[in-house]
């Protein structure tokens, strides 16, 4: 059995890049999510081990002793990282893993995870983007103001990943997620147990 | 617009390539193919323009000559060779291209177009190449026996490609053929114009 793939996927606040990833896994359930480790207080709506496992500051500084994050961020005090122990048995498992983070988390796995295949959602255009965000209504002008200013500063980063993703059409977009994911798996590396097992033959 | 991709398509006597091209042809009309220029004479069935545009051996020499060829060959004393032009007017045309060619020849276009993607057509055993040989029923046990030796020195260097394809089934090795060239224009490089254009926007 050939090893599994890891995917890492970015893309700014208003990229729609949540909802696609819902209809990915819902047409997909055999796909992998690596579930991220934080700190922060559980929200109304969330559940343990769905999106995150909730742990203790200590439990998290804990993990970063014994160097069990592929990477780590702190926002508003809180830590937020990703486990590697999940990540590399879905790989020896020979599953594909998708792993959800920002550009910052994404170029750190890169480092560790050379052979993982990164990928970037964009908005159709930055007039759409600034429509999503306003149109959520939940938040200040300032607010907005600062997502969108993390919006560009992310997009101006996308040429570092090794596809991109135009979300103008959520169906389009989980589907053209699914081609790039599905692609890896006829590479010649992927591959490499079909043709030792040809040549075994003769 | 951004720019055609170029595939290069090989594959051993037997693993059914030719098949899987018709059907990706037949289910992906504007995937444009490359036509061989070669100097033997046309065989029954056969039409100018269709696989093969049929040349003199001046005409060809003088492509050679002219640096018109991206890479040929000699076989029976004729001349098969693949032409530059309509491959770099793919390009600039932003069509993708299909050339179908064998190891050697794949090797001299990656060379000349270090962004070509190349893709290895599979058997899915030699059991089954043996019987895919001998079932045609029309050659000499000599003839298939020189066959299956040149399929299996081709096999042995299918991990110079970048992708390959097991053909156990002609519909799914199309798909998987197709989902491999619809990558492509996912990638980073291609989607260059939609993050300037985004960006162009703040």
């Amino acid at each position: 059995m050939s090893r599994g793939s890891v995917f890492i996927l970015s893309g700014p606040s208003g990229s729609g890049k949540d909802t696609v990833l819902k209809e990915l896994f819902r047409q997909h359930p055999d796909l992998l999510f690596s579930i991220s480790s934080i700190t922060r207080a559980m929200r109304e709506g969330e559940r343990e081990g769905e999106k995150y496992h909730f742990i203790s500051r200590e439990e998290f500084e804990a993990m970063l002793k014994a160097d069990e994050l592929l990477e780590y961020n702190i926002y508003g005090g809180n830590y937020y990282g990703t486990p590697r122990k999940p990540v590399e048995a879905a790989i020896m498992a020979g599953k594909n893993m998708v792993i959800e983070v920002d550009v910052n988390g994404a170029e750190k796995i890169r480092c560790k995870l050379p052979e993982a295949v990164s990928i970037f959602i964009m908005p159709p255009s930055f007039a759409e983007l600034k429509r999503r965000l306003v149109g959520r209504g939940t938040e200040s002008d300032e607010q907005i103001k600062i997502r969108m200013q993390t919006a560009l500063d992310e997009i101006r980063r996308a040429d570092e990943y090794d596809y991109i993703i135009v979300n103008q059409d959520v169906n389009t977009a989980a589907a053209e997620l699914f081609t790039v994911i599905d692609s890896r798996r006829l590479t010649a590396e992927k591959q490499q147990t079909i043709i030792n097992e040809v040549l075994a033959e003769c």
